[in-house]
């Protein structure tokens, strides 16, 4: 019997384990929260990733560990991986851990990258808008996530940088600051992709995503790119996995503009903008990342139609009108609401592409949400099927 | 929130826990062993079904209850359906449950049925193998699955009559005895149906089994029929769950002889035989199941491809040796091993026939077990893609 250790108790453990449980697996979630929603599925240890006591018991009743949250301490990460087997290691969580650390690996691996600029100071972020012009984004270097510790510098003006700072400044010494170019982009694109414990790599199709107020709002697969670009994006993720030694499922999120990639940003675990390869891939990401992690066969990652995913932010619409729809799947994270917060999604799957825009229409109808179906819509008009 | 109560905590409750947590469904479920499988995923009750407190402390705690077993008591299921709703209804269970008002209901229900006679004694046996003429098939009314309760009569002799009394006679006061004609059928094939609480009714596509020993060993999906005799399965199966007001997911066996069609059981759960439908149909057997209880939209039953199952009786072979072939899906009900016990099966989905006879193929070699993927391979050489 193989015990699966999964620090962070979000969607993505509660889903990692509904996945893990047809191989037979069983899983203990650590999380700081006692209703961590991964709990209603798994049994859950609550406990603060700093409290060595709590990881000591957490390593004693696990085979393995892995992440739903990037954000463990590395040092906790460390501690574990002398105890039991981590996956993805310690040293890669790290580096994604840190913007600036990851997009120098960006740029270190020949992987196009928008401009950047470490910030340590006032003075160095007047000149960091100066070298980089505006528009650009000042954000932090560590704990940021869907948009969150982010400020967008519109002119080179005192007045914005005065804003810039007095949003961000205090965190300089704390986390740290980074000042990137912001990429007028056309699309925002994703490479889905597992590495096995023997190197093994396998990425599912390139994923198109749609953001709204920084938060992913809607996926599809596969995007509508040529095939040189999609290979492309491939060489780019299995360069990253292979520098970092990574073992597991992560995403690489990237710009396309003027029909070249510049990469966004590397996250070190199953990702929101995989979650259509439930119903939409021979294998899901859930499964592959559990598979990798423990040295077995990876699974298929081809495409079974044509898939879009949904996200839910803040609360649940009406299920039972997205049931309705064929081709439907519902997915209710068993979170309480809040603004802001992912609380499910819904994929719709389809054998073509004509099925797949008019079952969006349906379900954007359906919850007077065709403003989160219309761009989907409107890429696939003008996709081939 | 909404708790389904599942009676039975064996692999069917599990799939089902697993399956309707993404609908944001929680479980309890009711067993009498405390290893009970299911409870791996969701919280168990330890209890006889005869125990009414026990039953008062599971009705409390849920919603709706539905069945992993049907020889769940049916004044255990007539007690719970005074508390809470219960689906299927307690009627309908209870005919199931007695192979005899099974029967009955096929004759009256104008589906044709091999012949059958009451047998309540040991001279009753002796009319009924002259009426029924050997072969024939002695089994019990009450509590027989995968071939338990059967003797088998091949020829009219004192010998084997006085052998089968021998065998069941005991039981023809407890739970009676019912001879049926043995049929020499050429296939066996299932539908699997689900039938909304609106009566919305809707089946996966026809299945064609092989057992061995009397236990599911394979079953194909689509099964290799010609439409029209998919549709006369299809209405049986609607004739049936409308008599009954059935509600949620059935399987209706039928035997195939001569291009005709004859209904040998009814199974008032989710069966075996659907357990493709999780990576074969657009929407599983589990998740149906659950939207009907619960009085939710029933998701499409199409196709993805062409499916076939493998059971894994007894104890579980090489999983990796499985999930190496592309398109191979693994189920461990995290059982112990134990002779005869179902303890997993494995799902191999592919876009034609060719494909999933190489991968059918490719898993026998890989196993030793070529004689298990033998017919299927058989019967796919057959089928047109």
């Amino acid at each position: 019997m193989t015990t699966v250790g999964i620090l962070g108790g979000g969607q993505l453990a509660r889903m990692l384990a509904l996945s893990g449980a047809p191989l037979g697996l069983r899983f203990l979630v650590m999380d700081t929260e006692p209703d961590a929603c991964a709990g209603q599925f798994a049994p859950l240890l609550v406990g603060d990733y700093r409290d060595q006591r709590a990881l000591a018991e957490f390593a004693s009743k696990i085979d393995v560990a892995t992440f739903d949250f990037e954000n463990v301490p590395a040092e906790s990460a460390q501690w574990l991986s002398e105890r039991v087997p981590v996956f993805p290691n310690p040293r890669a969580l790290a580096v994604i851990q840190d913007r600036l650390a990851e997009k120098t690996l960006f740029r270190e691996t020949g992987i196009p990258v928008p401009q950047f600029v470490d910030v340590a100071s006032r003075e160095g972020l007047e000149d960091a808008v100066a070298t980089i012009s505006a528009p650009c984004i000042l954000k932090t270097r560590r704990l940021g996530y869907d948009g969150k510790g982010q400020f967008r510098i519109k002119s080179e003006g005192r007045a914005t940088i005065d804003a810039a700072w007095k949003a961000l400044g205090a965190q300089a010494e704390t986390v740290g600051l980074i000042l990137e170019a912001f990429v007028p982009f056309e699309r925002e694109l994703s490479v889905v992709a597992v590495r096995g414990r023997d190197g093994e790599f396998r990425t599912w199709p390139l994923t198109e995503n749609w953001h709204v107020d920084g938060v992913l709002s809607a996926s599809l697969a596969p995007a509508r790119v040529d095939d040189a670009l999609a290979v492309t994006a491939f060489e780019y993720a299995q360069r990253l996995a292979e520098s970092l030694d990574y073992v597991g499922v992560f995403a690489l999120e990237l710009f396309c503009r003027d029909g070249r990639l510049l990469a966004n940003e590397l996250a070190p675990r199953v990702h929101n903008s995989g979650h259509w390869s439930f119903e939409g891939a021979e294998t899901s990401q859930f499964q592959n990342h559990l598979r990798a992690v423990l040295g077995r066969p990876l699974g298929a990652t081809t495409m079974r139609g044509h898939a879009c995913m949904l996200n839910w932010i803040g609360e649940l619409p009406d299920a039972d009108a997205v049931l309705r729809v064929a081709g439907a799947h519902w997915h209710d994270y068993g979170k309480s609401p809040r603004p802001g917060r992912k609380v499910g999604h819904a994929t719709v799957r389809a054998d073509s592409t004509t099925v797949l825009a008019q079952a969006l229409r349906r379900v954007g109808e359906a919850l007077g949400r065709q403003a989160q179906v219309a761009p989907v819509v409107e890429a696939l008009a003008g996709a081939a099927s």
